[in-house]
């Protein structure tokens, strides 16, 4: 049986990437455009190239960032989106990714435990945790929109220390300024400390800025720890604070009756990200920012263009959502969820939720019983299992005083010869006073317990002899 | 021959769209998510549903907004890229795209007349000019960045009142407020008043704000007009201003020897918006920002995360570009856009692009010449051709003193018989004190000048009885 090339790379004994350096690349890839057109034969050929150069995320390997995997029905999706092409701003250019939006949206909020409400898909989390800050804003002090930031005191944003960065590039961005997103500190398990988050509350006040809004995170980044919403929103409501959740990558966990309890109070929060593409294993790109307040969006964002959200149209204009928007053009990232739903669904995306906390928590457990390797969190609450390999060389140095010097250079020596013989991806980082660990992060349900095995044995035959 | 749905659907003799109400629509759609998964059987007839009732933007009649068509080398990029599913961040993730990217962005680049410079791509135009305002801010104020914007005077930017919705609200965004855009007027045929642009300047510094950029058109959205770049930027030389230039649209005309005079002196620009996703006809979204900055957009936007931008990796991070961009996960926009121009080589687009204006002008001269006509634009410089059309009811009634109301009322009806017959979709607006108009934008070059006669045809068919 004949089986198509993207298919075939996806298979285990594939390789997850075909490595060059930067230079040895761009040799021997032709990207330059040139005044003329070339054949369609070394189009084909060039297209060759662009697979067989790229990163294979499909492949059951990558275990690199916080998306993976390529779902059948989602690429379906896209693939008859990009035939479509449409633009979702108006009803009468995109009648039906309009009313898709609407349901998905809504079901999304009905998920959350929101009543009402409304909600946008966004090009990303980090765009995503940008509206809501600028709701929150907006929702204090709605002269903003108009008036700007000098007509308001001072804002100060409240986050964690291992909050996603576009926190901080956001607020940037905004004219909230980077130094505003006050940082709270973190447990050893990356949890919010909540009593530090109300000693920062307290010191803005004092130095007469205004403190707005908490962002708490539902899956960090790094060790995936779920803030604890309900005390959050215990402070916000006592400073009047605005709690906006980014749940852009735990979000996936409320499709799970076992595992929803993690994000349990989120229905008190004034917005929430959630980026299916991220534990949902939508195709990039699938984000969206939901909001319990009705109407915000639209008062936040909208313009009235008259050239395109004309009043005398003979539809109901309420259908033209695209003003909720800071963006014109818009992508209907919709179709690939809402397909991916349609076929499984709601059953469907919970079995593959909870096969992926199944194999994290089955890894978690063998790296815990495994000489040379050693869990960075102990008890982790999401999918990303966190660790260090020590080859046999630094096990008994523990206590020398080189020792975490040495082991800081563990991780990217095995990276760099996993991503040279290109048999896994998987990141490294440092974290706090921590030297660089592994992490790995799952979203892909086709994995099961052999993968996580061959993971270990995989880290052990490349890095034992360091 | 068997025949694609989608290509069938792009016949000149098929509908362009298959119009339902909102209400409608939802009857016959089965949007709504279940618990359950649905069979095969059922999405199929669900996609089929999706094509049926979704609008064919690449329907040669399709002339609704400044994006049309689907060029096969193009959605042979996006399929592609939905396959390879990659995020553009860092090398290791996305060898290929980082330098794909590279590349065209310094072909555009070259083709704007920059030597060196940057870009980076965008979720669409919008975002594009949000990152030229925070570039610019940035510029001027590096403390922006980290202070916000508490820490320095108010701040102006100024555009014509023909300018993109986004500049506003992106201002608001970025926390500028959309009354600190100053609005310059324009002439009749929609280019900036030059001599107001310096009147407004001089108000801001009276009022002790401090005008740091001037957004200029190439190519409004309505009437397509390109304001006067290099008066501009003798403006913004004399008061140390950013220049900043809207080519979304016209960004297009670049490509031709005998069209890129109208974009003279953008060279001079700090920075450029253009959009291939328009002019060019790549899908949706292709938009790009260029400066002539090299360095500013990292120094202004980079948070330098550790879990994502290590620095111990074992190749040249400098390859690492996510850290340029506010998004942090973000599609491959630039395949399907570098395998068209690679495809059709610099001089497929020209020729594209010269179609467009030899076509715009063959119906501006039809439009011009026919009873019942009369052109809003009378040299329109884009592809933008901007209408009038007077039932015979209408013809002799100029000077009666509800003219202009009865006029207002007749682009609407017309658009209103065309969405439910679905035959052609064009849009219409009002415009400063005039009544509704109609407006269409050629970016399909597979159109003729039978379909230029046939559209003045169709509107005389639709409305000859109003």
């Amino acid at each position: 049986m004949k089986t198509w090339g993207f298919v075939q790379g996806t298979r285990r004994q594939s390789r997850v990437s075909n490595w060059k350096d930067p230079d040895e690349l761009k040799e021997v890839l032709d990207l330059e455009v040139r005044r003329s057109g070339s054949s369609h034969e070394t189009i084909l050929q060039l297209v060759k190239q662009v697979i067989n150069y790229s990163v294979t995320i499909g492949h059951p390997y990558f275990l690199n960032q916080l998306f993976s995997s390529v779902d059948p029905y989602g690429l379906a999706g896209q693939w008859l989106g990009d035939v479509l092409n449409p633009s979702v701003y108006t009803y009468e250019v995109a009648p039906v990714f309009t009313l898709m939006e609407e349901t998905v949206l809504a079901a999304m909020r009905n998920i959350l435990g929101y009543t009402g409400g409304d909600g946008i898909f966004c090009p990303g989390g980090s765009i995503a945790n940008g509206y809501a800050i600028n709701c929150a804003r907006y929702h204090k002090f709605p002269q903003v929109k108009t008036k700007g930031l000098s007509s308001v005191p001072r804002l100060v944003v409240l986050t964690s220390e291992e909050a996603h960065y576009s926190i901080k590039k956001m607020a940037s961005l905004e004219g909230i300024g980077s130094d505003n997103v006050y940082l709270v500190r973190t447990s050893a398990n990356g949890k919010m400390d909540v009593q530090h988050l109300e000693q920062l509350v307290l010191r803005a006040i004092e130095e007469k800025a205004v403190p707005f809004m908490v962002s708490a995170t539902a899956g960090t980044t790094v060790l995936g720890a779920f803030d604890p919403i309900d005390e959050i929103w215990e402070v916000c409501s006592k400073y009047k604070m605005w709690l906006h959740v980014d749940a852009a990558w735990g979000g996936g966990a409320l499709m799970s009756k076992k595992h929803r309890h993690l994000l349990s109070s989120i229905e008190k929060a004034d917005s929430v990200t959630w980026n299916p593409h991220k534990m949902l294993a939508a195709p990039q790109q699938c984000s969206t920012m939901l909001t319990k307040h009705e109407g915000l969006l639209s008062q936040c964002h909208s313009a009235s263009a008259q050239y395109l959200f004309q009043k005398d149209k003979f539809y109901d204009t309420a259908y033209d959502t695209g003003d909720k928007h800071v963006q014109c053009g818009r992508r209907a990232d919709v179709l690939k969820f809402w397909l991916m739903w349609k076929a499984k669904g709601s059953e469907g995306l919970e079995k593959h939720v909870d096969t992926l906390f199944d194999n994290a928590k089955y890894l978690t457990e063998a790296i815990r019983n495994r000489e040379g390797f050693e869990l960075v969190v102990h008890q982790p609450e999401c999918t990303n299992v966190t660790f260090w390999y020590l080859p046999p060389s630094l096990r008994n140095s523990r206590h020398t005083p080189d020792f975490a010097e040495k082991l800081h250079k563990v991780a990217p020596l095995i990276k760099e010869r996993m991503m040279r013989e290109g048999t896994m991806m998987m990141t490294y980082q440092p974290h706090k006073h921590l030297p660089n660990f592994f992490r790995l992060v799952l979203q892909n349900s086709s994995l099961n317990r052999d993968d996580m095995d061959h993971i270990i044995y995989e880290i052990e035959r490349l890095g034992r002899d360091l």
